[in-house]
């Protein structure tokens, strides 16, 4: 397999400007390969930085190259590495964590202090033709799984970590805010872990209607009904909204025992139901990232026990970056946003 | 609702000796109820009573009514009880522990020491028409589920509660040895708590047959092939055989820190590959019953994550429940055979 | 051993009125046994009702005898009890859960929805000289074990409980805020759970001093140290407080992956740091009474393990019941007051 | 500080063969330090290397250097190395896991197929001046603590990983077989994870009389005394022996629902009670190393809640190996023997 010297990527240059560069493909260093990249997802992170310039604490100071929801094909290794992984198509964990702290070593990697974080300023990303990856985060996919599938795997990654964190099992019934694309990625898995009841509150009518056929067995209007009548009923409540009126109104819906996990990012601090929190003994906790979910999501999907189509609802090449990032926002029914590669129009770079 | 004073039942008055009687009707104390007989499943250890009239410690001693895989129908409630539950269509969960003690205290109940177990010596079960409940014990099933699934939830509870202590979730390699019903059932529960992969040995072409429409990914003949050649694949083992070889070969197909559950009931004592467990840091332990597994089951049945459709493939009257106790010896197509009362034809008791 | 037929009570008849009564001493029903009271604890529990009539939403509506931290002699025992019982020292567990909800069977009994609770209206109490109790609720405790200790098992419990909660072992570094009784005894469990380093912040200096010498390695002054300075240090942090601000602030000093659990009762709801919750996946809950803990918190006591000595800082007769219950609100060297029924000075009650 | 060219190591070169050499000084590598060796326990298996010349499936086909239960200084760290920590005392975790592969990832690298251990052929320990260490494996320790006790950390680490495996807690009931030394350190770690009933079971009467002044709160001759006479009696059961016998016994002893764990090695294979670890659901696992346990037992040293003077019976130079090895099968006062290079009295080697 060849590989050219120089490869287009899409850069963000300042807030609401990218550009389509043409650069040097990198080379792989010991412990990493170089992926072709097949598909890439766009992420609302990389909608809030293109938008903003910042998500939380990451602040972008400089060109960077977005994408962190990645497929490919491994094209070249590291010296030392497997060469017999060279053809090898890959699902990518945009994690790089130190492997020595404390937490890498207790099995949390993905709260290293000295993480690297592919698609996070200042480590690029994979709104590229190519891109680096540390070889034990490649996870080989099989051949019945499509490319936007392995994209698809970050995104359930997220949903599964959350399910893993709230305890979801056999007969668990689940309460999500929020009906985007996290939130039915979490229906997904939450059904995945054994969820026997799942019910959705979500204000579109089209993200109801649609998470409706995607894992919800219920869907809720919260203009029109009140969590607090369904008093005690769920053992798990996980929020993929960020806001925080959907979240202080799910308290009372959820059992003595249970169990609150934040995965959407909203306000800094809010007020929170102490006394509840407390008569109940409910556990509330988020969940930053993953860890160890790429085998269990490839597993997922390609057994079938998780269904991703019909989820991608637009393609674009990378000279499209820019129109990709702004579909979320401009399209409701826009649900995955997938950044072709191959799809790109050839253009020279300003 | 109107009660009969006296009801037919199956004695089991000696070894391979079943009388259908008449007997009074009991009548529901406090905290119990009276439920209408409406299927019941004929289980292993109902036929090891009838042939050799014990089951381990459990000595019959004197007549006694089996059968404890149960659905019915609450005809009348005890002193305070809630008379709105008469009518209401249950599956019973045939134990009765003393709530009191330490293990009942800690949500262990089913480890109490002064449980009483419907069904074994001297507790009589409900090869009848109409049995006594704890009524926290008699769980509503919907209206959508038949009295034979339900009478099911007890051998599903038996799956379930092996699945919660092999800690079985999304994305688990699963290993069983055994294709009987609760082999099958095994499977099935696997699958409700997120296995991918689910690998079945059995000796019998029949019963591997049957499991592989029924659950398993993959079935082994164990004649033919060595469960060590699946070197440290599965993340849970789960012997549903009773089988000692069975459970001796599967060491060696579990995963580094994974965890072999044995469910089904087989030699006193035998040799584990000690060293092996100590390597490989393996959880090795066993299941006694079951402990708050009748709703999960009811949901995983009612929801449609369990499909016990097909599994039931005799029914018979009280008046044969001998042949139904040895259908299960003498045809090696039967998975689960179910009395009936309704099907009872008359006849006078001796 | 003889039991008059009539006894002494501490009746709480409106707010801040106590009166001292004679009533018919009570009959131990099946499963319960009766028991002279020996020595009770004044709770801040116990302090507010009389001051306030309430406990979050437990409104007293009637006369009621209070007190709930308390060690006995065993009496009588009701039909069908185990007479060999009489003559019992015991420490007794306040609760009587229903023992048929889910939450009774899952060994989480003291979340039970119809728990009746010893000493919060309407059940009452043990400011009195005879108590009922469940017998399964009044465990026996050693010879070496005084009345005072074994009244201490209490609230030792709802410290044991919190650190189970908290999931404190060898060698957690643990955070509490709040030198009172709760903080003390917190600190107390920490260290028999295997903490190895114990920091306690208390704003006022005569409870720094006295926790510095009862369990504490550190102490904090919240006016001079910021808690944020001790940065992702705590594996646990307990509040003792119910103040708002302290548990604000302690955020900052829970590491990554740490656990923050409220014990101390304060407002209804306040704000959260919320993103870094989710950042750092901090885990938050409280605790609601405890459970199961009775038999550990002897042991901890009776080994030596957990040292109580020198917490009783004060004892009154029943007629001085109203001198104890505001003893720690206006001495604030009190660190735990006792109500010893036979310190009582006899006097015609009105 | 200046490091020499060469350096002093004991290394076994065959059965029953230790010779002093002269080797150079090895230099660390990216990600190592150099450290000085101070104090080096010696452990069974380096004795059993030596007797047999191998442990398990390790098999010494070359030269060794023996040694892991390592104290040391740090002289030099690597390319990129924190120059600051030269000069800081460190206790040394000896495992070298690869970091990559799942086990490493889930937080249990102790299991991790690619280890390299030092001490353990063909990767040479610390019967030497100096000895080469992951940067991460060295764990800093306080002034206050001896190189003797930092050598100790490693046995305290066997003890504290199986009291962590078996979920010892406050309160815990335990049962040891076997007050060798790490009996002692199981006795000594049960009691920090909380236990307030130790009970161990020896032979010999100087080990039981010694663990009696160390830790256990019982002891028990196995001759005279059956296990089973402490039926159902404790929570947690350690093997510290590796002898088949006492392990079958011991099982009758452990509550319904406990666990056992094997920390001692002996036999490959042995007869289990299988229908009582079936009826009780007693978990039966074993430990391979530990993982994640220096900070934990560095504090427990530190902070004085496990104590370890005493436990060293014989000090020998690099020159006396031969002697200090086979001192624990010559001497049964001999507790804990230690390597201390300094004490090595100068010698050509051959």
């Amino acid at each position: 397999m060849s590989v050219p010297p120089q490869m287009l990527a899409s850069v963000l240059t300042a807030r609401h400007e990218i550009a389509l560069e043409r650069r040097d493909v990198p080379e792989p260093g010991p412990g990493q390969v170089l992926a072709r990249v097949t598909a890439v997802g766009v992420c609302g992170s990389d909608t809030h930085f293109y938008e903003s310039g910042n998500v939380g604490d990451i602040v972008v100071e400089g060109p960077i190259v977005l994408g962190h929801e990645t497929a490919g094909e491994i094209v070249a290794v590291g010296p030392g590495g497997d060469v017999s992984r060279v053809g090898e198509r890959i699902a990518i964990d945009p994690q790089r964590p130190c492997r020595r702290c404390p937490h890498c070593k207790h099995g949390r990697s993905h709260l290293c202090p000295d993480m690297k974080m592919y698609g996070a300023y200042p480590h690029d990303g994979s709104f590229a033709e190519y891109v680096l990856v540390e070889d034990d985060f490649a996870f080989a996919i099989p051949d019945t799984m499509t490319d936007e599938e392995a994209a698809l795997v970050e995104p359930l990654s997220v949903a599964v970590h959350a399910c893993r964190r709230a305890g979801v099992t056999a007969g668990s019934r689940v309460l999500i805010t929020g009906a985007g694309p996290i939130g039915v990625m979490c229906a997904q898995a939450a059904r995945a872990f054994g969820a026997t009841e799942i019910v959705v509150s979500d204000p579109m009518p089209l993200r109801r209607d649609y998470i409706a056929q995607h894992g919800a067995d219920e869907v809720i209007d919260p203009a029109s009904t009140e969590l607090a009548d369904y008093a005690e009923r769920f053992d798990v409540y996980l929020d993929a909204s960020g806001n925080t009126r959907a979240v202080q109104s799910a308290f009372a819906a959820i059992r003595r025992g249970g169990t609150a996990v934040l995965v959407g990012m909203g306000a800094l601090d809010y007020e929170v139901p102490i006394a509840m929190l407390q008569h109940r003994e409910i556990t509330l906790t988020g969940t930053f990232r993953y860890v160890n979910t790429w085998p269990t999501a490839i597993e997922l999907i390609s057994s079938g026990t998780v269904d991703v189509s019909g989820l991608v609802t637009g393609r674009y090449g990378l000279d499209k970056t820019a129109d990709a990032l702004m579909k979320a926002k401009t399209d409701p029914t826009a649900i995955k946003t997938m950044i072709i590669p191959a799809l790109t129009e050839f253009q020279d770079a300003p």
